[in-house]
């Protein structure tokens, strides 16, 4: 039965909801996807009736799971998690296994095939959280409490639901992890025991892949990746991380641009001079800066770099298509952001995304203001990142902005220069790099994208945005440049869900989504 | 009576002293500057026979007047030392007062006429010194002490001299104020009783002008000499203050740069964004900066600034011939700084300090290295200071680069804009104006040149360095601006004097050539 607090659709968008990110997309879906169906799918149905009937059990269930402190860094409670969510899968029928490296936390395997099925789908998750300060929090991290409303919207703490209790989707579940990245596990526990219930069977295998440091840089993926390659052979990826769309349409994101920062250093005298004494004729190293700088984009702010767009990978049809596709967003953000004009010469922000980028992050040479000093400073420090697309190799382009600096005349050099090559060299900048890694960005036309899209309006009633690329970056490139298999970003979380801050929580609409949207995936048409 | 460690040329010049300023000027005077004699005038001869003989005097009397705390805003103290100094000049005849406004030290003044002479000279010296922590000096600054060289070179505390018994020039006694700027005051009375002892006449009147807040950035200059111009109608300035040239030879300085400091914001969306997020779509300020900054001036370093030289004074002959004369320190200045070129093209140091310069002394936008974040910031600013030659008015200069600004197609703004100005205009720079004054700079054909070339000569025994113009800059134009009477620096100190700082001093033939140097320009003919 179904309490009238529930609502079909789960997610209730909201109308005019704040526009809280740029990554906006249409809610045309690229044709020709496919749509077989616009009501909810059998398994949907049974999810709903499954955490209508059983929705205080799950909520009891992944407060327990919240309980355990996640910090990647405290091994002996990570290792908790990982045994708790190992036993929760093995209840349902998974194939279990923790894989360890010394003094790193596990990672949490597991493997549920499904009679006849031809498709691996791997469902990406981690169970760790960000570190707390548990002065800042409402009650414990470590203690989940359900409040009626976000509390700065009138919500109130109430007990966790009793059996047969009725439950508001509105309600809100606070603690580290609830939405990044514990929500997910619930959801899909949930999922499976919906469909058990209702013998409905599942038509993809699964392979479960639960990271155990995430927050903190996710040190040993790598490796892990390496290790069970053979475990891990799946025909796509799931990643389920992150937030739904601002507007609280579902989400499926294909992608994100890589990133590498990159650090330019230009010297004037071997000190700071006077500049009285010395102005006019001592070389400004903040001047010298801005003309190397200067170079680099016109005004229009398209990157002059050579060969800097050369190795962009072509946009497929479908991409093409949802860029097209996507209401112009542009002038509501220019108004909020204050912005008259933006770069690109009338290109709209979706399709500036999808180009790799050069960004002045950060510029320093002596002091502004009040403490601004007459001096000739002796170096002028500008910080770039390089955002990345599909193509895009990080080395690479480093060494075309580098090759670039060169062409303006500039001796490179990666430490400080000593008195006798500043002796040597008219122009000398220190380039050195920061990290890095490339973009990953799956076709629209992969095979799992049309199901999935009809998973997600199954599960939440109406279209999900899709995005062709995040603008920002997440080393995603690690299991895409292992395996061809697509991968897709499918978020549940609610996006003002305070993920890495202080009263995390989990919108109850947004776990009930996940369960609907797992039992629709478990049973995709692939 | 001359004594063996009496020198007749009392700065006695070191040779190859550490070249510390690139204001050098040549050995070689501007032509036509008439020398009617090599050898000490009797004045000089009667200084150093007084000197000699009463040495120990001169020391003690000094040292008292040292001893008198004289930091400007300790008035009461100031007041004690304006009227030491009062009375000092009022026993050697001269007509004298107090000039006195409320709540601020007080000007010594004085007049000292010569029998028939046409000519008036005003002699400006400052009473008050920097201020001081104790706690970092040999002994206190108000007591004043005497070593035999300095500590660091091996020198030992020894008592002030007893009457008859000689005094080493290399010795050095120290005080706050005894450099800067004391040291002319009691090199004056010493003078002063060293042409009455023998009888010699002043050729020419004399105005004392002292003031008690130089350190503490003249607040009060202008009002005293806007409510005493008529006894300032002086025909010639010796600005008595300063160090001599590092190479220990006597120095005229004929005038300094002015300077204005100028700070441009330009600005990209209200608040900082996320790179990824914005990133190839949302102006990148640091980058607008970049390219502002990079139209200001040409690869060279010459400033592109339109009409940014149209002001500029023409040199005289003498100017031209000083400069062409000044020794080339330019290869040793590469070298030291670790330089491969200068702006300019093949202009030299002394030539491109007589033009007005364009300096970025300071650059910050968001953060670079470690604390870089991956951000498209919110405001990019440059301080820059603008040097300005005769004939370059600092609202003007600014009004030039403002315009430069709204040539390169931003509007000009004065305050942060609001999102209403943001949104009418692509492109906005805050130029926000801090402090300024014009240059000061004395033809060095002027009438005084000569006679003050010929007096330092005669005193010092060897060819004072002739500077057309210091490249840092001074607010002498209070003088220049209400009197076209030439104005020339004519310090005596030694340049290594830790003014400013704790244990400064002076060196005894320093003091000694300030009393030659007195007498000479006494007795000068005009």
């Amino acid at each position: 039965m179904r309490t009238p607090i529930s609502s079909p659709s789960p997610l209730a968008p909201l109308v005019g909801v704040a526009l809280l990110t740029g990554c906006v997309s249409s809610a045309s879906p690229p044709e020709p996807a496919p749509r077989t169906s616009r009501g909810p799918s059998p398994a949907v149905e049974a999810a709903r009736s499954f955490r209508e009937a059983q929705g205080p059990a799950i909520l009891a269930d992944f407060a327990e799971l919240l309980k355990i402190p996640n910090v990647a860094s405290d091994l002996g409670n990570i290792r908790r998690n990982a045994e708790a969510i190992q036993s929760r899968l093995a209840a349902r029928g998974v194939r279990t296994a923790l894989w360890e490296l010394d003094g790193v936390p596990p990672i949490v395997f597991g493997r549920l095939d499904a009679p006849g099925a031809d498709r691996t789908i791997g469902i990406y998750v981690h169970y760790d959280g960000q570190p707390v300060d548990p002065t800042r929090w409402l009650q414990s991290p470590w203690e989940p409490t359900l409040y009626t409303r976000e509390p700065s919207a009138g919500g109130t703490r109430r007990a966790l639901p009793e059996p047969g209790e009725p439950i508001d989707p509105e309600w809100r579940l606070y603690a580290r992890a609830a939405g990044d990245d514990k929500a997910p596990i619930a959801a899909l526990c949930a999922a499976l025991d919906a469909l058990e219930a209702a013998g409905i069977s599942r038509t993809v295998n699964v392979v479960f892949f639960f990271e155990g440091e995430e927050e903190a840089g996710s040190p040993n993926l790598a490796r892990y990746l390496d290790l069970h390659a053979a475990e891990l052979d799946v025909d796509a990826w799931l990643i389920c991380d992150g937030p739904v769309h601002a507007s609280r349409r579902p989400q499926l994101v294909f992608g994100v641009r890589g990133i590498v920062g990159l650090e330019i250093t230009v010297y004037g005298a071997l000190r700071s001079l006077h500049s009285g004494h010395y102005g006019n004729w001592a070389p400004n190293p903040g001047m010298l800066l801005a003309q190397l700088l200067a170079s680099m984009k016109d005004a229009d702010g398209n990157v002059l770099v050579e060969g800097f767009h050369d190795g962009n990978a072509p946009l497929g049809a479908r991409e093409r298509a949802a860029i097209a596709a996507t209401p112009d967003v542009d002038a509501s953000l220019r108004e909020e952001l204050g912005l008259a004009r933006t770069e690109g010469d009338g290109q709209t922000l979706a399709e500036r995304l999808l180009l790799p980028s050069l960004n002045v992050r950060g510029l320093e040479s002596a002091s502004v203001g009040a403490s601004a000093r007459n001096v000739i400073p002796n170096r002028a420090t500008a910080s770039l990142d390089l955002r990345l697309v599909r193509g895009n190799d990080p080395t690479v382009q480093c060494e075309l902005v580098e090759e670039h600096v060169r062409r303006q005349g500039f001796h490179v050099v990666r430490e400080d220069p000593d008195r006798a090559t500043r002796l040597r060299h008219a122009r000398i900048a220190k380039v050195t790099r920061r990290g890095g890694y490339p973009a990953a960005r799956t076709p629209m036309d992969a095979w799992i994208v049309a199901p999935l899209v009809e998973a997600a309006w199954s599960a939440a009633g109406e279209e999900p945005v899709l995005v062709p690329s995040l603008g920002g970056s997440l080393p995603l490139y690690l299991f895409t440049e292992r395996n061809e298999a697509p991968l897709i970003v499918l978020p549940i979380a609610n996006h003002d869900d305070n993920q890495h801050a202080p009263d995390e929580h989990i919108r109850i609409a947004n776990l009930w989504y996940g369960i609907d949207l797992f039992a629709a995936v478990l049973t995709m048409e692939p």
